[in-house]
This record gives structure tokens, sequence and C-alpha cells, in this order.
């Protein structure tokens, strides 16, 4: 919207790059049909378009095969479908208390209906985790660990490789939740050890809504959580097992593919390096302004640490939805406020009870936007000063 | 693509109203956020369309409450939650042979895994089932009834309502699949007994493709397909139980849904009455041209019967998928070929050793292009004359 000064970009990024929405409306107007379900010339190209994304999102992850992606809704679909269709009952399962609700309702969904345990690895206040407690925790039934590439409320980087290197050697499988690092911290499945990798289109992959994948192992065949049409071996009872068509069931959101595809083309140019090296320029820069003032608390990891483009903060005690509420009404500033689907991660932090605003940039907020927003802050410490 | 004649409208409608295209730029210019995750004006607005689709495809089909619409990816999404959060172990489920796929392989799946029994009810060649024979599958563990409102394959038309009063009068569930009638014939849950309906965004609702809904009668409480994040409840280990959240897991599709609206909007301007009309007259049209073609056999009912908008036909023995090549690349014509993810509609039409070559119309389908396909199957029979 014009004028707003957008803060929200770790639930969505905002805005995109032109060439996102220019290849949604070409698309629409030229190619609109349905992919893998016909052999005409529109649909040939809508299947081109989809392995394309997928080749280029491939060569962002060091993935080999590109359809050893498939595509998603969102997130939540990818990991559910990894979840539920890797665990058995009988199986243990280790997460991490900074786990977003798509991980952990899906494992608590688990170890309520089906005999599935789960063990979460506590975090420290600033959202780190210690190895040798995850060492600890693997049990001879144990076959999977998923852990959040970051944390979504404090943009704490987990050592995914090192988490690779363990469940290895512990012939475990490793899911890793990129909701809050694709496109923004550098993912190699091959040299990190991840065995199954969700990400979502719309955040640092700067492509729509409606848009995301998994990436599975070629090693691992999962039980589809979609069973349908795909266009291939339609003859089959059961759902084929060539990929993707596996784990495509029913007609996917090529509109949405053709715009994450000039998204991830993005980031493949500016590379993840840069992007992230920017956008934690910009934490550090909202940080120092935010902690020169009074009452003023930050979540997370100190400055000068790593972290992704999130900070979250209280002003003394005041209720994280009304600072929100002011931002947006008072200062056109959008950020968000409240749990952030992460209940443990507050737990940890110690602000289960308040909550916390959360702020993030994205590669498109601009230094004069922080300068702005620490202004709008210092404006409202006022009204809640003690 | 400039000078294709489309006529695989069964799989996406294509082109779609401008307003379509507008509604979904509009988004990603202005309001790409989040819906539901933040209070912020961006968000607040992504709600406000979401919800705004949610009421004008509750209108359309006769829902009174438009949060027992939850939105999808697709149709064969919506068909796995319905499927799969519904029937139990020890269930038994009565479906036709004319169900696509999306029914069928979630149907046999649980019949594999999770000893649900399944009875197919048979049609007859022109994609007709008895009543009588629907009766008679009842047993004391049915639980539900699935089917196709429109055969995908034959155009064929199901007596929704009357299988609607059958199966409420057996005090089971009636879940109707959608995917070729929405937006195409009247539908009306409550009229029809409709339990659940699964819907696809992309087709007659003439929104873009990652987009499509189910409606649950707020009676039915379904087991989530997918669990996660609902920007609702975060606190809670379990998925929230308020609709549409609880089948809303993760970032819904806003730009797509944006596009559906007014997708939407369109047909209830111009009216599914007016629209089928216009399809019917245009397959009657067709069906005339290739009958008068020696050698040109047509699937599903006879001339004059109601049907949707689809046209199987084959040329003499000719390959379906080599027809429909040269319709493509000789003719500029898109037509679909093969098996269409419904092989035992196949086995009643006795057409499963060849498939069928499917030419379906749309609301902008013009009767120049109609004749212009006709002509053109003349043609490419010259070549297979016997």
């Amino acid at each position: 919207m014009k004028g707003v000064m957008y803060f929200d970009q770790a639930a969505s990024s905002w805005p995109k790059p032109p060439a996102v929405m220019d290849a949604m409306m070409q698309c629409m107007h030229e190619f609109a049909a349905n992919p893998g379900r016909g052999s005409h010339q529109m649909a040939v190209k809508a299947s081109r378009v989809l392995f394309e994304t997928r080749k280029n999102t491939a060569r962002l992850f060091g993935i080999r095969n590109p359809n050893d992606i498939s595509f998603a809704l969102n997130t939540t679909h990818a990991l559910n479908q990894a979840i539920k269709g890797f665990v058995k009952a009988g199986d243990h399962v280790i997460c991490t208390n900074i786990e977003h609700n798509s991980v952990r309702r899906p494992l608590e969904y688990l170890k309520a209906s089906a005999q599935v345990e789960l063990t979460y690895i506590p975090s420290d206040e600033q959202g780190n985790i210690r190895l040798d407690e995850l060492k600890k925790a693997f049990q001879s039934n144990t076959t999977l660990v998923v852990v959040n590439h970051s944390s979504n409320l404090l943009g704490t980087i987990m050592p995914v490789g090192e988490i690779g290197d363990i469940c290895r050697a512990q012939g475990v499988k490793l899911l890793v939740d990129a909701a809050q690092s694709a496109g923004i911290l550098p993912i190699d499945v091959a040299g990190m050890n991840i065995d199954m990798l969700a990400f979502p289109g719309h955040k640092g992959l700067l492509g729509p809504q409606g848009t995301g994948g998994l990436y599975i192992h070629p090693g691992i065949d999962l039980e589809p959580l979609l069973h349908g049409g795909t266009g291939s071996q339609s003859e089959a009872i059961h759902q084929p097992t060539v990929r993707p068509d596996r784990y495509e069931a029913g007609t996917q959101n090529t509109v949405g593919i053709a715009g994450l595809n000039e998204g991830v083309k993005f980031v493949l140019a500016e590379t993840v390096e840069k992007i992230h090296e920017k956008e934690w320029r910009q934490t550090q820069l909202l940080m120092e302004g935010l902690l020169g003032i009074e009452g003023v608390t930050v979540l997370g990891p100190s400055l000068g640490q790593n972290k992704t483009g999130i900070v979250s903060f209280n002003i003394n005690d005041a209720d994280s939805s009304e600072v929100a509420f002011i931002l947006d009404q008072s200062f056109q500033i959008a950020v968000r406020s409240g749990y952030h689907c992460t209940p443990l991660a507050h737990e940890a932090a110690g602000t289960l009870a308040k909550g916390a605003v959360r702020a993030s940039v994205g590669y498109f907020t601009t230094d004069n936007e922080v300068v702005a927003l620490i202004d709008a802050v210092k404006e409202i410490q006022t009204q809640y000063a003690k």
C-alpha cells in the first residue's frame, strides 16, 4: 500500500521484483493451461515453466535432480507431507522448542494419534540449542530430526550442517524447515546432509503466495499426502512412483510457480550471500537504535551475532498488539505482534505472557525505513515510560 | 497463446475475465501481505479479500456461513481433506465408476491401508448410474457416498439432488466432486443435501490455478489434513476448532484467491443458468458436426440430452494422442487426449484401449472455433478413412 513501511517480511516478502508480476501476467494471458494434462502447446509451455522453476530452485539448494522437488501450497503443506509421509507408528522424532506450529502441530498430532514419541531439545533464551543435548536425545527408535533453519521469532540460525553430520552418524534422517532461510541463507542439501527440505515461495524466494515446495532425497519414499490425478499412469489405481508426480496430485499453481521462477532467478543473480549480508546489516542498525531506547528489550541473538532479518522486541510491559496497532495507525509501519505461531520459543525467551513485536527486514527494505521505525518506537516509548 | 483455439476448458478455463488479472496485480502491488497473520493494514486488506471471496462463493452454492468454506490448492486437495478427514477404519464408502482419480485414488488408498470397504456403482456407456443400484449398495457400516457432479470424460450430469435425498434417508453423508460443475451447473448445498462440496477455482469459476475449496456442513468435524499455524490460538498444541482456520493451516494463496473472487463475481453476474445453456448449445453444435463425419464416434450422452461442455470422441481406431497432436500442430487447436484420469469411465464407454480425444468448451468459446474444430476433424478423418 502506498506509503506503508513494510516490516512483516518474515510473514510474506513485499514488494516483489517486477519480473515476478510480469511472468504471472504472461502466464495468465498466454498459457494458463494445465501442465502435464495435455500435450498441446499451451500445456507444454506450462509444464516447461514448472520444470524451469524446479531447475532454478534445485540450483539454489544444491539439489542434483530437479524432479526431487515437488511443489506445494505453502511450507506447512510441504512439512505435513514430509512428516506424515515419513513417520510411522512406534517412531521417535526429535525437534527443538523453537519450531513453528507447522512442525509442532503435525508432530503433536502424530504423538496423540499414532504412538509416535517426541522429544523437544530446549533452547536458551536466544534460541540456541546445545548439540550435546541433541546427541543425547537419540533413541533406538529415532527416525527423524526436524529443525527450523532460522527461528521465525528470534532470527537465530541453527547449525544445520553440524546437525546434519550428527544425524548422518546416527543413521537418522534430517528434515529442515527453511521457512525463514530459503533465499536468505546458503543452503546446500548435499553438503549439509539434509534429507528433506521444506521451503516457502513467498518469503525469501520473493515469489507469490500459494507457492512452496519440498525436496525429498531420492533414497526416501514418502506416502503421498494427496492422492489423485497426476496426468501420468491414469489407469493405475495407486499413486505413481515417478517424481515429481507422486507428490503433486491435482492441478499445480502454474501462475504462482511462474512468478516464483522469477523470484528464484532474482535470488540466484543477487546471491544469498549478498542478500543475507544486507539484511544482517539492517538488523544491526535496527537493534542498535532500539537498544538505545529506554525500556526496550530485544529478543534473540545479541548485537554482532549472526542472525536472519528478524528483530523482535518489547517496550517495557506494553502489550505487543497495542504497539503494533499504534505503529500501523499512526506511523504507517507494518509489523507483526503476538505469538507468531511459536509458543515454546516465547517460553524460552521469557515472553509467553505478552508476546512480542516482530519487525522483519527484506532485501528491499531501506535504511531510511529502519530509521523511521526506530524513531516511531522512541515516540511510542514516551507514552509507556514508567 | 496467439491464434490458439482452446478446447481444454475442462482441464483449466482460459481466457479469464480481465478483472481476474486486474485483481491479482492489485494484490501483488498493494497488499500481498499475510492474511490473518498481522493486524496491519495490508494484512487486514488481504484477510478482507479472502472473506469476500468466501462470501461470494457461499452465495453461489447456497451456503449459509462463508466460514464453512476453506480454501485449498486444488480440488484434489479438497477431496483428500474430505475423504481422509471423514472416513474411519471399518467404514464402507460408495462411489461410482465415473469418478476421477482424485476420488478413486484416496479411496483405494484407504481401502488398502485402513480397512475401508469400497463399492463402485457401475454406470452405463453414457455415464449414467441407476439409483436403485445405489440404494442396494448401502450397508450398515456405510458412512459416505462420493459422486462426481459431472463426468470429466463424458459430460454426463449426475442427479445429485436425488442422490442427496437417498443419502439423507439412509443417514449417510454425501460428498460431491464439483470439478466439472462449479460455475457451470446450479449447485445448492442445502436444497441438494450436499454435506461436503469440493470445487476448483481455475475451471468453471474462472479464477487462476492454485485455488479451490471445500465446503463442510457445520455439523461435520474433519481431522485436518494439514496441521500447522493458523494465526489464531498460537499457544495451542493442536489445531484450532474455529473455521475456516481449522482447515487452512499455513499461508493462503491470497493473490490467487483475489483473482478467484473476480471469477466468482463474473459467474454470479452472468448466472450459471446462462453459462450452462450457452455451453450446452455449443456441445450440440459440435456433436452434430462430429457425428456427420464418417468414422467418428462421440462418447457420453446422445444429442439433445443434458450435459456439460465436454465432447469426447474418436476417429475410427486412430490413436487419440496422435489426433490431438495433429490438431495442435496443424490446426492450432488445443484438445486433450488419453485417459483423463478416469480409467473406469473409459471401461464403461468401451474406450479403455485407445483413450479418447476430449474437446471441452467454455464460456468464451466461439461458434466459429467450434466450426473450425469440426472442419479440422473432417480433414484429419480423410487421412484415417478406411
